[in-house]
């Protein structure tokens, strides 16, 4: 039972871990705190907090859990300014994308990683976002994954690894490093893909026509365009090394297959996707549960 | 009222038409043509067609409405297998997703463009395939796009308007090489995309793991690399020329953000995903309705 949570950054996924930890009965009190005094109050309007203060290091006072749930280009400087109030029996985590940048900023906050700061990454979400969009299920079959550095003290992390649990999640604990590159390609990369796509087709000449002909497929593929910008603004910045990695391989990739088209090399494409589609298929069976994973 | 409809190539399209007109009340008869008997026997059982017959020229026979709903690289030689059946009032159209291709695979099967051949394409699907996939409702609300040549009688591109209206879509006409470049961009580019995309995990060392961590958006993204790899290997050569065109504008964008991405350009990237966010909102606003087309 955590006695008082405060969440930093109340906004899609701290909302959402808010609603689920009270859906679950696992929360006495939550108190929230942002930068908008107005999605606060609204938060608590929405019975998504109890009670809220604009000042980081004041709303953690007497929480024993913290959870900070900003963007990453925010992370140090809220991480720095809530730093001085935290209790000392309490445990902090986070939910950022990227957990090498996450793992710096908390070094350069607090001059250390303190065993009971533990990074973590709840790997769920919308297109949506704001305190609005949240929702207690958020989470539920969702996997979070936790990064701990070799100064955690292993109960802090028992405690973070509980509290995900309670919100229906998987929680699984890996490198920092194999993290980021994990997630570079399945999460950074598609983003980046179709941030650039939608782009490219909004400024050309017959964009009106261009949108009014796309279909349902155009529709999910660029679903994840419609996420926050300032939030992928940042993960693209925070976890640069590894989404330019995957970006050189997939470009390359890409630069193969448009010779086969120009080549008219049948083979190769149909080679490219059949394989694809078979990955494809097999995930979405492993993802609905009709296949085990390997 | 159709008298008697042939579908040649009874898959997603063709068995959803013939789904839609029946529930309609538009058809008497649908007779099924395609290579596979027992694809034609399970449409039968299906209840989406009343009879068969693997040899297009005999299927054809009598049938006032012909749809030819096979993947790109089979057209002309269907096309051609069937010319010698069809009868003085048909009227025969098709469902390809390149409509330059279909019209030269129609002059070299007829060795004219007929007036009553008319080039057709439901802008419509799902990344499943096959009759078993075929439901009625498939094309309400989705658009049609006719590309008549200057030989097509006005009668004849009426009857198949009216046909595809009756399956609650919304019809319109233009150029095929119009056509072309838009479903390069919002489809054709997209596909390309998403198979390139999917390919390159599958290859990467650890892509298990790849796919074990890859959540909702990742879904979303990749659904369209489920579809048919012959079908669509079929449609990146018969419309290779747009397709080159748009894969060109958009390698030449990610190389830029690539770059901005590299050089930690953030007022770059985020214009780049703000303008994308705007457009991607607009385009599912004007899709749901909650905002009138331009």
């Amino acid at each position: 039972m955590i006695r008082r949570l405060c969440i930093v950054g109340v906004g899609l996924i701290g909302g959402s871990l808010a609603r689920a930890l009270r859906q679950a009965g696992a929360v006495q009190e939550v108190v929230g705190s942002s930068r908008q005094q107005e999605n606060l109050a609204r938060a608590v309007e929405l019975g998504v907090i109890d009670r809220y203060d604009t000042d980081p290091a004041q709303a953690v006072q007497g929480a024993d859990m913290v959870v900070v749930a900003v963007p990453l280009g925010s992370m140090e400087k809220v991480l720095r300014a809530l730093a001085p109030g935290i209790a000392r029996d309490a445990v902090v985590t986070d939910a950022g994308s990227a957990k090498g940048s996450v793992i710096k900023a908390v070094r350069s906050a607090f001059g250390k990683l303190p065993d009971n700061v533990v990074p973590g990454h709840p790997i769920a979400g919308t297109e949506k976002s704001g305190v609005e969009a949240s929702f207690a299920e958020l989470f539920q079959r969702r996997r979070v994954i936790l990064t701990p550095t070799p100064c955690n003290s292993r109960p802090a992390v028992d405690r973070v690894r509980s509290m995900w649990e309670l919100t229906g999640a998987e929680v699984v604990e890996m490198d920092a490093d194999h993290h980021d590159e994990i997630l570079a390609a399945t999460s950074h990369l598609p983003h980046v893909l179709a941030y650039a796509l939608v782009d490219a087709l909004a400024r050309m000449e017959d964009r009106v026509e261009i949108f009014r002909y796309a279909a349902g497929g155009f529709r999910d593929f660029t679903r994840i365009a419609s996420s926050d910008p300032v939030m992928w603004h940042d993960i693209c910045l925070a976890n640069r090394e590894a989404i330019l990695n995957v970006l050189a391989r997939f470009q390359d990739d890409l630069d193969k297959l448009t010779a086969a088209i120009r080549n008219d090399n049948g083979a190769f494409i149909q080679e490219v996707f059949s394989r694809a589609k078979d990955a494809r298929d097999r995930f979405a069976k492993i993802e609905d549960g009709s296949l085990p994973a390997e």
